[in-house]
């Protein structure tokens, strides 16, 4: 029954007391039941844009390593960004170049071949160093990559380098204090969110096709909306973990940034090993162009969204809330159903998510605040230090409540292609000492970033952030979409109708 | 994909900081994944005394009333055992002429028609009182049975009163302050084990065909084991613990007390709504009588008994020793193939136990300790006070030894008929002061009564104690036989052919 769980993780797991990079993610999420595989059955994502590019690729009409060269120049024009951590650009030409070489000897050079992307530095990529933008664990190169990285290499996927991130994906603010802070592509003096803010500002800004990051409130979904992008994160335990330098036990997942949804899904599809059509029908350079005909989205008539009106509209800036209700109201005009209602728990979700990030995160990190704490930032060390505070009944408190959210958020979903949706983030992106004021408060914005996208953490639901429109300063808002567990093929599915219908209006 | 959690349960997990008797159990067990219905597929029960008993009673050759009223004369010629807190006298009675009504009129009584059991105080039952052997807790009287024995019931059993426990289900001595000591059928000055005590006396002590109660460290198992009988528990989450007040969260398992073993996979197949031969096959009052060669019991030479060296051995008084293996060499004469080795995690297992009931246990009875001291026993008191002070960082890590420890011990039941042999309990039945001298230490016999069942709780896999022998002072002694997750029917089955076994040499 426990094959799933290889020996090197569990040899990891009983070094719980030093936290080494190679020690992974050790305890299931114990609030979820267990997915079967197939989460992503039989997606068509023959039209994405990645999937177009790789056949490009695989054909002779793309040159893969003038696309890495490209993308080194815009990565060095755009330095004050911060937005990497190590850029391997020997090894990334390196290895565009041997793409080309197999495939001019026949080689199948794989669905995703010679697209590139960029990898938040906690992901281990072979040969790379890595150390979840921290000085306090100790840097090494990694022997091997993480299986969701050695997936998208097998599959012809090229890394350009490791992203920078908020120091150990604990905070959204990704201004580290050891690799410099991350600059949204829009005005660098604001936040781009985080933790996985050097993966979006690597793809917003033009720096790699896609990018991988970590979510354990919201570290992929919220910097992609800030950013213009889409940020997913499939059901819990459907993308593989091992090996990442993990946050949490139990709310971590891995997830792609991209620019469409359908890369999203393909990229997914990938590091699930799923097999989706593009997949299966065989070797990229094998498969025909696919007419756009064959990829018309899902109708919006068939789906129906759960608007939640309360918790999400709590302190929602004006600039968000209008974005978001001209994209429903384009939505509604092109049919699909709404249904509104409330869902008491989720108010309950902050102190949940708290309660449990960071009594895990204390464990993750055991003694490390206290070993080395000249090289970790205050704000962190703070954290964990607090964590360590926390009583185990009050721990366990928040998982039986935990499992009672997910309940309450999974029956309001009831029909066949029900899905939640909501804004992404109360505010777009802003000045790392922005504050919401709210009748006599003062609210720093910092502390309630991930605050609309950590429930589905708890839950471990799958769900996306696509664009859906500007502010009136012009910075991206996203819409967040949410199925229950198991249904990331209908979130996505979805998502690529929102984002059509976004699109034309 | 949270359907099988049902509503009333979600209210109660809301509930949590009132431990009141409609309290389930709310967290699934992290460390091991979702069990498969279907674990007791197809076992033939058909033979099964219990069943035979029902048959006789179907077809009028048996009385139940008279049977009850046997039962209610050894409970009253038997009442300083102390086994039972409530015996509901007319209720059985009552329940026994309805089913000769209904035998009488044609209906089918089921198939376990007319057999009597013992409920322990904490599993509801319809009608009666219950409050888990405890003041602390305001007695109330159950609308509804538990899940498991309302199936029970359904299935044509008589509850004939709630068993005496260990408060609250946290201890194996059973010495209830508020009820009195249960007191062993051979020397009520021994103890019969717990926390289940009662539920084993009242079969030991003829004063029920069979009787439930829960185990979260061994409370089902070791005092079968002591108390010469059968005591088994299912994969974890097999057997519905809903509506039962609980000791834990993720330890927790209902399981029955019996005489044999195929009673106990009877019993237990009714629980878990699967449908054994004798079930499927029809009414038991339909049922054929079967040939004792349709029983016939598993080959021992398909068997092999893993034999762990370490762990298990430790602190093993003679007595038990000597019995354990004369009982190993009969099976091993009879075919049986040992293999020993060695499994460092299980030296931990005690640690992650504790850590991981004493927190679960606090947060169960959050502040009853505090809110009615005079209540509830000292002993009971100073635990769950002691338990709030366990750090969450402290009880994260155990799950994580946990998930390590599941899986060493999975891995080494390679075969497909591959089980754990071990003694169950480090001793015989004793004073509840006796000690166990080692070397230049004395260890209380109270505080490693569980030591041995306990780690198939931390892993949630199926476990059995059997009958295997007596010490010199004609004290019994029990073998405990673990399998994999899910393997119930293979445990079952293993142990009916040990039992035939042992009792042919």
């Amino acid at each position: 029954m426990n094959s799933s769980v290889s020996d090197a993780r569990v040899q990891a797991l009983r070094s719980y007391a030093v936290p080494t990079p190679a020690d992974p993610v050790g305890m299931p999420n114990r609030a979820l039941p267990a997915i079967a595989p197939g989460s992503f059955g039989g997606m068509s994502v023959a039209h994405a844009p990645l999937a177009r590019l790789a056949r490009g690729v695989a054909s002779g009409e793309v040159n893969p390593v003038d696309r890495v060269q490209h993308f080194l120049q815009v990565i060095a024009a755009k330095a004050e960004l911060n937005a990497f951590i190590y850029v391997d650009a020997e090894g990334a030409l390196q290895k565009a170049r041997q793409l080309q070489r197999q495939i001019a000897d026949g080689y199948d050079p794989g669905p995703l071949a010679g697209v590139v992307f960029a990898v938040k530095d906690c992901i281990p990529v072979a040969g790379l160093p890595y150390q979840a933008g921290s000085l306090s664990i100790t840097r090494q190169v990694a022997r091997q990559s993480a299986p969701a990285v050695a997936r998208l290499e097998a599959a012809g996927a090229i890394v350009i380098g490791m992203a920078n991130m908020h120091e150990l994906s604990y905070g959204g603010l990704s201004n580290n204090m050891h690799f410099g802070a991350v600059g949204h592509p829009l005005d660098p003096s604001c936040v781009p969110g985080g933790s996985s803010g050097g993966s979006a500002v690597a793809v917003a800004a033009g720096m790699a096709d896609f990018a991988l990051g970590t979510d354990a409130a919201g570290s992929v979904r919220m910097p992609a909306a800030l950013c213009g992008l889409v940020g997913f994160k499939a059901s819990y335990d459907v993308i593989p973990r091992d090996a990442v330098i993990p946050l949490t036990f139990t709310l971590d997942h891995v997830g792609p940034l991209t620019k469409t949804v359908a890369d999203a899904a393909l990229v997914s599809a990938v590091m699930a090993q799923e097999t989706p059509e593009v997949l299966s029908a065989g070797a990229a350079q094998a498969a025909p162009v696919v007419d756009d005909a064959d990829a018309r989205p899902m109708s919006l008539d068939d789906i129906t969204a759960y608007c939640p009106q309360n918790f999400f509209n709590d302190l929602l800036q004006p600039g968000v809330h209008a974005a978001y209700n001209a994209a429903l109201n384009t939505l509604q005009n092109a049919g699909l159903q709404l249904q509104r209602g409330t869902i008491p728990a989720l108010d309950q979700a902050p102190a949940i998510q708290h309660v449990t990030l960071a009594a895990e995160a204390a464990q993750v990190h055991d003694g490390l605040a206290l070993r080395r704490p000249e090289h970790i930032a205050p704000d962190i060390r703070s954290r964990l230090e607090a964590g360590r505070a926390i009583a185990a009944v009050d721990y366990i408190k928040a998982q039986r409540l935990r499992t009672a959210l997910t309940h309450d958020v999974s029956a309001v979903l009831i029909g066949p292609s029900s899905v939640m949706v909501t804004p992404t983030v109360l505010t777009v992106a802003s000045p790392v000492d922005a504050v919401i004021q709210q009748d006599d408060r003062s609210i720093p914005v910092r502390t309630v970033l991930t605050r609309l996208t950590s429930p589905f953490n708890l839950t471990g639901m799958p769900a996306i952030s696509i664009p859906c429109g500007v502010d009136a300063a012009g910075f991206p808002v996203g819409l967040h979409i949410g199925g229950k567990l198991g249904d990331d093929a209908l979130v996505l599915a979805t998502a690529a109708a929102f984002e059509a219908a976004l699109a034309v209006k």
